[in-house]
Protein backbone atom coordinates (compact mmCIF):
# COMPACT_ATOMS: atom_id res chain seq x y z
CA UNK A 1 0.00 0.00 0.00
CA UNK A 2 2.37 2.52 -0.69
CA UNK A 3 -0.20 5.42 -0.66
CA UNK A 4 -1.29 4.35 2.47
CA UNK A 5 -2.53 6.89 4.95
CA UNK A 6 -2.09 6.46 8.18
CA UNK A 7 -5.48 7.11 10.27
CA UNK A 8 -3.41 8.68 13.27
CA UNK A 9 -1.00 11.25 13.02
CA UNK A 10 1.02 11.03 16.70
CA UNK A 11 2.99 13.79 18.00
CA UNK A 12 5.81 12.23 18.62
CA UNK A 13 8.25 15.16 17.49
CA UNK A 14 8.66 12.88 14.67
CA UNK A 15 8.94 14.75 10.76
CA UNK A 16 6.74 12.30 8.66
CA UNK A 17 10.07 11.23 6.90
CA UNK A 18 11.68 10.15 10.37
CA UNK A 19 8.42 8.50 10.93
CA UNK A 20 8.75 6.44 7.63
CA UNK A 21 12.32 5.13 8.07
CA UNK A 22 11.55 4.29 11.66
CA UNK A 23 13.13 0.84 11.73
CA UNK A 24 10.94 -2.12 12.59
CA UNK A 25 10.82 -4.84 15.41
CA UNK A 26 8.01 -7.66 13.94
CA UNK A 27 6.90 -10.40 15.67
CA UNK A 28 4.98 -13.12 13.81
CA UNK A 29 3.20 -15.47 15.68
CA UNK A 30 0.18 -17.59 16.61
CA UNK A 31 -0.81 -21.46 16.41
CA UNK A 32 -0.53 -21.62 12.56
CA UNK A 33 2.29 -22.30 10.31
CA UNK A 34 2.99 -19.40 8.25
CA UNK A 35 4.72 -17.12 10.82
CA UNK A 36 8.04 -17.89 9.03
CA UNK A 37 6.94 -17.96 5.73
CA UNK A 38 5.94 -14.58 5.66
CA UNK A 39 8.54 -13.86 7.16
CA UNK A 40 10.74 -14.75 4.88
CA UNK A 41 8.20 -13.00 2.32
CA UNK A 42 9.12 -9.91 3.64
CA UNK A 43 13.07 -10.27 2.92
CA UNK A 44 12.14 -10.45 -0.41
CA UNK A 45 11.31 -6.60 -0.46
CA UNK A 46 14.29 -6.01 1.98
CA UNK A 47 16.84 -8.18 -0.71
CA UNK A 48 15.29 -6.11 -3.77
CA UNK A 49 15.73 -2.82 -1.86
CA UNK A 50 19.71 -3.81 -2.24
CA UNK A 51 19.40 -4.65 1.67
CA UNK A 52 21.89 -6.71 3.98
CA UNK A 53 19.61 -9.81 4.81
CA UNK A 54 21.18 -11.56 8.25
CA UNK A 55 18.40 -15.30 8.77
CA UNK A 56 19.31 -16.50 11.81
CA UNK A 57 17.38 -19.99 12.26
CA UNK A 58 16.54 -20.86 16.11
CA UNK A 59 15.04 -24.56 14.50
CA UNK A 60 16.16 -28.18 15.87
CA UNK A 61 16.11 -30.01 12.70
CA UNK A 62 18.28 -28.28 9.59
CA UNK A 63 15.59 -30.03 7.26
CA UNK A 64 13.08 -26.75 7.60
CA UNK A 65 13.26 -24.38 5.52
CA UNK A 66 15.17 -25.75 3.14
CA UNK A 67 13.46 -24.51 0.08
CA UNK A 68 13.63 -20.75 1.40
CA UNK A 69 17.24 -20.75 2.26
CA UNK A 70 18.50 -22.47 -1.67
CA UNK A 71 15.86 -19.44 -3.04
CA UNK A 72 17.66 -16.79 -0.45
CA UNK A 73 20.92 -17.85 -1.33
CA UNK A 74 20.47 -17.75 -5.23
CA UNK A 75 19.44 -14.39 -4.58
CA UNK A 76 22.33 -13.31 -2.85
CA UNK A 77 24.21 -14.43 -5.33
CA UNK A 78 22.37 -13.00 -8.32
CA UNK A 79 24.14 -9.81 -7.14
CA UNK A 80 20.87 -8.30 -8.65
CA UNK A 81 20.07 -7.06 -5.06
CA UNK A 82 21.15 -7.37 -1.18
CA UNK A 83 23.41 -9.90 -0.37
CA UNK A 84 22.44 -12.97 2.11
CA UNK A 85 23.75 -14.67 4.79
CA UNK A 86 21.87 -17.53 6.48
CA UNK A 87 22.99 -18.88 9.85
CA UNK A 88 21.73 -22.44 11.48
CA UNK A 89 21.53 -23.51 14.98
CA UNK A 90 20.27 -27.37 13.99
CA UNK A 91 24.42 -27.45 12.29
CA UNK A 92 26.03 -25.40 14.56
CA UNK A 93 26.45 -21.65 14.09
CA UNK A 94 28.39 -21.74 11.14
CA UNK A 95 30.65 -18.86 12.88
CA UNK A 96 30.90 -20.87 15.68
CA UNK A 97 34.49 -23.22 15.53
CA UNK A 98 32.42 -26.21 17.95
CA UNK A 99 30.55 -27.10 14.77
CA UNK A 100 29.07 -30.64 15.44
CA UNK A 101 30.45 -31.09 18.63
CA UNK A 102 27.93 -29.19 20.84
CA UNK A 103 24.71 -30.80 21.41
CA UNK A 104 23.81 -28.04 24.29
CA UNK A 105 20.65 -26.87 22.54
CA UNK A 106 20.21 -23.77 25.26
CA UNK A 107 24.23 -23.46 24.90
CA UNK A 108 23.81 -23.12 20.82
CA UNK A 109 21.06 -20.62 21.81
CA UNK A 110 22.81 -18.20 24.09
CA UNK A 111 26.17 -18.19 21.64
CA UNK A 112 23.05 -17.16 18.39
CA UNK A 113 21.91 -14.19 20.29
CA UNK A 114 25.57 -13.42 21.22
CA UNK A 115 26.69 -13.25 17.73
CA UNK A 116 23.40 -11.26 16.85
CA UNK A 117 23.80 -8.61 19.30
CA UNK A 118 27.04 -7.85 18.31
CA UNK A 119 25.99 -7.86 14.71
CA UNK A 120 23.20 -5.19 16.06
CA UNK A 121 25.73 -3.30 17.85
CA UNK A 122 27.93 -3.37 14.52
CA UNK A 123 25.13 -2.32 12.26
CA UNK A 124 26.11 -5.34 10.03
CA UNK A 125 22.42 -6.00 8.81
CA UNK A 126 19.76 -3.88 7.21
CA UNK A 127 17.26 -6.84 7.98
CA UNK A 128 17.35 -9.56 10.24
CA UNK A 129 14.93 -12.69 10.24
CA UNK A 130 15.64 -14.77 13.94
CA UNK A 131 13.64 -17.73 12.81
CA UNK A 132 11.51 -19.51 15.96
CA UNK A 133 13.90 -17.08 18.15
CA UNK A 134 10.35 -17.00 20.34
CA UNK A 135 11.42 -20.83 21.74
CA UNK A 136 14.27 -20.39 23.08
CA UNK A 137 13.07 -17.05 24.92
CA UNK A 138 9.87 -18.58 26.08
CA UNK A 139 11.72 -22.16 27.50
CA UNK A 140 14.49 -19.60 29.63
CA UNK A 141 17.08 -20.30 27.64
CA UNK A 142 18.10 -16.51 26.93
CA UNK A 143 16.98 -12.95 29.41
CA UNK A 144 14.25 -11.97 27.68
CA UNK A 145 14.74 -8.15 29.48
CA UNK A 146 17.69 -8.39 28.14
CA UNK A 147 16.79 -9.49 24.72
CA UNK A 148 14.27 -6.79 24.55
CA UNK A 149 16.53 -3.86 25.73
CA UNK A 150 19.37 -4.95 23.02
CA UNK A 151 16.75 -4.97 20.23
CA UNK A 152 14.76 -1.82 22.05
CA UNK A 153 18.09 0.10 21.44
CA UNK A 154 19.60 -1.42 18.58
CA UNK A 155 21.48 2.00 16.83
CA UNK A 156 20.43 3.05 13.19
CA UNK A 157 18.27 1.52 11.03
CA UNK A 158 17.69 -1.91 11.45
CA UNK A 159 14.64 -4.09 11.14
CA UNK A 160 14.07 -6.99 12.90
CA UNK A 161 11.44 -10.26 12.27
CA UNK A 162 11.33 -12.78 15.14
CA UNK A 163 8.84 -15.39 14.54
CA UNK A 164 7.48 -18.56 16.28
CA UNK A 165 4.50 -19.35 19.09
CA UNK A 166 4.33 -18.54 22.78
CA UNK A 167 6.18 -14.53 21.86
CA UNK A 168 6.91 -13.42 25.50
CA UNK A 169 4.72 -10.41 26.44
CA UNK A 170 7.61 -7.96 27.05
CA UNK A 171 8.72 -8.84 23.34
CA UNK A 172 4.81 -8.00 22.16
CA UNK A 173 5.27 -4.72 23.84
CA UNK A 174 8.18 -3.81 22.34
CA UNK A 175 7.29 -4.59 18.68
CA UNK A 176 6.16 -2.04 16.60
CA UNK A 177 4.08 -4.96 14.35
CA UNK A 178 2.60 -7.95 15.84
CA UNK A 179 1.09 -10.38 13.37
CA UNK A 180 -1.28 -13.40 14.08
CA UNK A 181 -1.81 -16.34 11.94
CA UNK A 182 -5.21 -17.86 12.66
CA UNK A 183 -5.66 -21.73 11.48
CA UNK A 184 -9.10 -21.95 9.60
CA UNK A 185 -8.80 -25.33 8.22
CA UNK A 186 -5.53 -27.12 7.32
CA UNK A 187 -5.50 -30.10 5.29
CA UNK A 188 -3.85 -31.72 8.53
CA UNK A 189 -6.75 -31.67 9.99
CA UNK A 190 -7.81 -33.96 7.12
CA UNK A 191 -5.44 -36.60 7.81
CA UNK A 192 -3.03 -34.82 4.81
CA UNK A 193 0.85 -35.40 6.02
CA UNK A 194 3.16 -32.47 5.04
CA UNK A 195 4.38 -32.50 1.35
CA UNK A 196 7.41 -31.68 -0.35
CA UNK A 197 7.74 -28.27 -2.17
CA UNK A 198 4.76 -27.24 0.11
CA UNK A 199 6.08 -28.04 3.89
CA UNK A 200 9.78 -28.01 3.22
CA UNK B 1 7.72 -30.34 9.68
CA UNK B 2 8.72 -32.80 7.13
CA UNK B 3 8.28 -35.67 10.04
CA UNK B 4 4.55 -34.42 10.96
CA UNK B 5 2.00 -37.00 11.56
CA UNK B 6 -1.68 -36.36 10.88
CA UNK B 7 -3.89 -36.33 14.02
CA UNK B 8 -6.64 -38.41 12.05
CA UNK B 9 -5.89 -41.02 9.53
CA UNK B 10 -9.02 -40.40 7.00
CA UNK B 11 -11.40 -43.45 5.30
CA UNK B 12 -10.58 -41.74 1.98
CA UNK B 13 -9.54 -45.24 0.17
CA UNK B 14 -6.04 -43.28 -0.54
CA UNK B 15 -2.51 -44.47 -0.05
CA UNK B 16 -0.12 -41.91 2.37
CA UNK B 17 1.59 -41.50 -1.13
CA UNK B 18 -1.34 -40.40 -2.87
CA UNK B 19 -2.76 -38.47 0.11
CA UNK B 20 0.54 -36.78 0.46
CA UNK B 21 0.68 -36.18 -3.20
CA UNK B 22 -2.42 -33.92 -3.22
CA UNK B 23 -2.39 -30.83 -4.99
CA UNK B 24 -3.41 -28.33 -2.77
CA UNK B 25 -5.78 -25.26 -2.90
CA UNK B 26 -5.09 -22.82 -0.55
CA UNK B 27 -6.69 -19.22 0.31
CA UNK B 28 -5.01 -16.60 2.45
CA UNK B 29 -7.20 -14.41 3.54
CA UNK B 30 -8.39 -11.68 6.70
CA UNK B 31 -7.58 -7.98 7.06
CA UNK B 32 -4.01 -8.06 7.61
CA UNK B 33 -1.73 -7.60 4.95
CA UNK B 34 0.85 -10.09 4.47
CA UNK B 35 -1.64 -12.65 3.08
CA UNK B 36 0.21 -12.19 -0.14
CA UNK B 37 3.61 -11.95 1.70
CA UNK B 38 3.21 -15.92 2.87
CA UNK B 39 1.65 -16.96 -0.89
CA UNK B 40 5.27 -15.88 -2.10
CA UNK B 41 7.12 -17.49 0.93
CA UNK B 42 5.54 -20.86 0.12
CA UNK B 43 6.43 -20.13 -3.41
CA UNK B 44 9.92 -20.13 -2.33
CA UNK B 45 9.27 -23.81 -1.63
CA UNK B 46 7.82 -24.60 -4.68
CA UNK B 47 10.60 -22.92 -6.84
CA UNK B 48 13.36 -24.93 -5.12
CA UNK B 49 11.74 -27.96 -5.94
CA UNK B 50 11.82 -26.87 -9.54
CA UNK B 51 8.27 -26.30 -9.94
CA UNK B 52 7.00 -24.04 -12.79
CA UNK B 53 5.47 -21.02 -10.89
CA UNK B 54 2.94 -19.26 -12.54
CA UNK B 55 2.31 -15.73 -10.49
CA UNK B 56 -1.34 -13.55 -11.74
CA UNK B 57 -1.50 -10.87 -10.11
CA UNK B 58 -5.18 -8.74 -9.69
CA UNK B 59 -4.02 -5.58 -8.20
CA UNK B 60 -4.78 -2.30 -9.42
CA UNK B 61 -2.00 -0.96 -9.18
CA UNK B 62 1.48 -2.11 -10.72
CA UNK B 63 3.74 -0.82 -7.96
CA UNK B 64 2.44 -3.17 -5.94
CA UNK B 65 5.01 -6.33 -5.10
CA UNK B 66 7.68 -4.73 -7.24
CA UNK B 67 9.97 -6.66 -4.58
CA UNK B 68 8.72 -10.03 -4.72
CA UNK B 69 8.28 -9.39 -8.80
CA UNK B 70 12.39 -8.44 -8.84
CA UNK B 71 13.04 -11.67 -6.48
CA UNK B 72 11.34 -14.11 -8.64
CA UNK B 73 12.14 -12.57 -11.92
CA UNK B 74 16.26 -13.21 -10.26
CA UNK B 75 14.79 -16.73 -9.12
CA UNK B 76 13.22 -17.93 -12.60
CA UNK B 77 16.53 -16.35 -14.41
CA UNK B 78 18.97 -17.75 -12.05
CA UNK B 79 17.95 -21.35 -13.29
CA UNK B 80 18.71 -23.21 -9.92
CA UNK B 81 15.08 -24.00 -9.32
CA UNK B 82 11.97 -24.03 -11.31
CA UNK B 83 10.82 -21.50 -13.94
CA UNK B 84 8.82 -18.37 -13.01
CA UNK B 85 6.00 -16.59 -15.13
CA UNK B 86 4.82 -13.09 -13.86
CA UNK B 87 1.60 -11.56 -15.23
CA UNK B 88 -0.51 -8.61 -13.87
CA UNK B 89 -3.62 -7.09 -14.13
CA UNK B 90 -2.31 -3.43 -13.65
CA UNK B 91 -0.21 -3.46 -16.88
CA UNK B 92 -2.47 -5.16 -19.17
CA UNK B 93 -1.89 -9.13 -19.19
CA UNK B 94 1.49 -9.99 -20.88
CA UNK B 95 -0.10 -12.63 -23.06
CA UNK B 96 -2.73 -10.21 -24.15
CA UNK B 97 -2.59 -7.96 -27.44
CA UNK B 98 -4.54 -5.10 -25.58
CA UNK B 99 -2.07 -4.48 -23.80
CA UNK B 100 -2.27 -0.54 -22.47
CA UNK B 101 -5.68 0.24 -24.17
CA UNK B 102 -8.26 -1.86 -21.75
CA UNK B 103 -9.71 0.21 -19.09
CA UNK B 104 -12.70 -2.02 -18.34
CA UNK B 105 -10.97 -4.21 -14.90
CA UNK B 106 -13.74 -6.55 -14.93
CA UNK B 107 -12.76 -7.26 -18.66
CA UNK B 108 -9.33 -7.45 -17.52
CA UNK B 109 -10.05 -9.79 -14.74
CA UNK B 110 -12.70 -11.74 -17.21
CA UNK B 111 -9.60 -11.99 -19.16
CA UNK B 112 -7.12 -12.97 -16.62
CA UNK B 113 -9.26 -16.09 -15.05
CA UNK B 114 -9.91 -17.13 -18.95
CA UNK B 115 -6.30 -18.07 -19.27
CA UNK B 116 -5.53 -19.28 -15.91
CA UNK B 117 -8.37 -21.45 -16.64
CA UNK B 118 -6.74 -22.47 -20.05
CA UNK B 119 -3.19 -23.02 -18.29
CA UNK B 120 -5.40 -25.02 -15.43
CA UNK B 121 -6.28 -27.16 -18.39
CA UNK B 122 -3.50 -27.57 -20.37
CA UNK B 123 -1.41 -28.17 -16.64
CA UNK B 124 1.04 -25.26 -17.41
CA UNK B 125 2.19 -24.82 -14.31
CA UNK B 126 2.76 -26.74 -10.87
CA UNK B 127 2.16 -23.72 -8.09
CA UNK B 128 -0.15 -20.96 -9.24
CA UNK B 129 -0.60 -17.76 -7.11
CA UNK B 130 -3.59 -15.84 -7.63
CA UNK B 131 -2.47 -12.54 -6.02
CA UNK B 132 -5.70 -10.34 -4.44
CA UNK B 133 -8.15 -12.91 -6.67
CA UNK B 134 -11.16 -12.53 -4.38
CA UNK B 135 -11.84 -9.00 -5.35
CA UNK B 136 -13.18 -9.63 -8.97
CA UNK B 137 -14.66 -12.99 -7.23
CA UNK B 138 -15.92 -10.29 -4.90
CA UNK B 139 -17.37 -7.92 -6.98
CA UNK B 140 -18.98 -9.76 -9.04
CA UNK B 141 -16.92 -9.83 -12.07
CA UNK B 142 -16.32 -13.58 -12.32
CA UNK B 143 -19.13 -16.86 -12.05
CA UNK B 144 -18.06 -17.92 -8.41
CA UNK B 145 -19.48 -21.36 -9.27
CA UNK B 146 -17.76 -21.36 -12.40
CA UNK B 147 -14.13 -20.57 -10.91
CA UNK B 148 -14.74 -23.00 -8.07
CA UNK B 149 -16.10 -25.62 -10.16
CA UNK B 150 -12.96 -25.15 -12.63
CA UNK B 151 -10.43 -25.41 -9.66
CA UNK B 152 -12.13 -28.85 -8.11
CA UNK B 153 -11.72 -30.14 -11.02
CA UNK B 154 -8.40 -28.88 -12.68
CA UNK B 155 -6.31 -32.43 -13.68
CA UNK B 156 -2.85 -33.58 -12.63
CA UNK B 157 -1.10 -32.18 -9.76
CA UNK B 158 -1.51 -28.27 -9.87
CA UNK B 159 -1.13 -26.63 -6.58
CA UNK B 160 -3.30 -22.86 -6.38
CA UNK B 161 -2.52 -20.43 -3.64
CA UNK B 162 -5.57 -17.46 -3.44
CA UNK B 163 -4.68 -14.43 -1.21
CA UNK B 164 -7.09 -11.30 -0.50
CA UNK B 165 -10.33 -10.01 1.82
CA UNK B 166 -13.78 -11.35 1.80
CA UNK B 167 -12.95 -14.68 0.51
CA UNK B 168 -16.89 -16.30 -1.08
CA UNK B 169 -17.87 -18.80 1.24
CA UNK B 170 -18.04 -20.95 -2.05
CA UNK B 171 -14.28 -20.64 -2.55
CA UNK B 172 -13.34 -21.39 1.32
CA UNK B 173 -15.69 -24.87 1.10
CA UNK B 174 -13.51 -26.14 -1.70
CA UNK B 175 -10.06 -25.08 -0.19
CA UNK B 176 -7.69 -27.72 1.69
CA UNK B 177 -5.96 -24.53 3.81
CA UNK B 178 -7.39 -21.50 4.68
CA UNK B 179 -5.15 -19.03 6.78
CA UNK B 180 -6.48 -15.82 8.38
CA UNK B 181 -3.68 -13.52 9.15
CA UNK B 182 -5.06 -11.20 12.25
CA UNK B 183 -3.63 -7.59 12.99
CA UNK B 184 -2.58 -7.58 16.89
CA UNK B 185 -0.70 -4.68 16.17
CA UNK B 186 0.46 -2.13 13.19
CA UNK B 187 2.62 0.55 13.13
CA UNK B 188 0.11 2.39 10.72
CA UNK B 189 -2.24 2.09 13.87
CA UNK B 190 0.92 4.58 16.11
CA UNK B 191 0.78 6.65 12.55
CA UNK B 192 3.38 5.28 10.61
CA UNK B 193 3.42 5.68 6.75
CA UNK B 194 4.55 2.53 4.39
CA UNK B 195 8.04 2.32 3.89
CA UNK B 196 9.92 1.10 1.18
CA UNK B 197 11.33 -2.33 1.57
CA UNK B 198 9.04 -3.13 4.00
CA UNK B 199 5.53 -2.39 2.44
CA UNK B 200 6.68 -2.82 -1.26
Amino acid sequence: MPQGQPEVVPDDGLTTRQRRNRPLLAVHTGSMKGKSTAAFGMALRAWNQGWSIGVFQFVKSAKWRVGEEAAFRALGESGAGGPVEWHKMGEGWSWSRKRGTEEDHAANAREGWAEIARRLAAERHDFYVLDEFTYPLHWGWLDVSEVVRTLRERPGRQHVVITGRYAPEELLDAADLVAELTKVKHPMDAGQKGQRGIEW
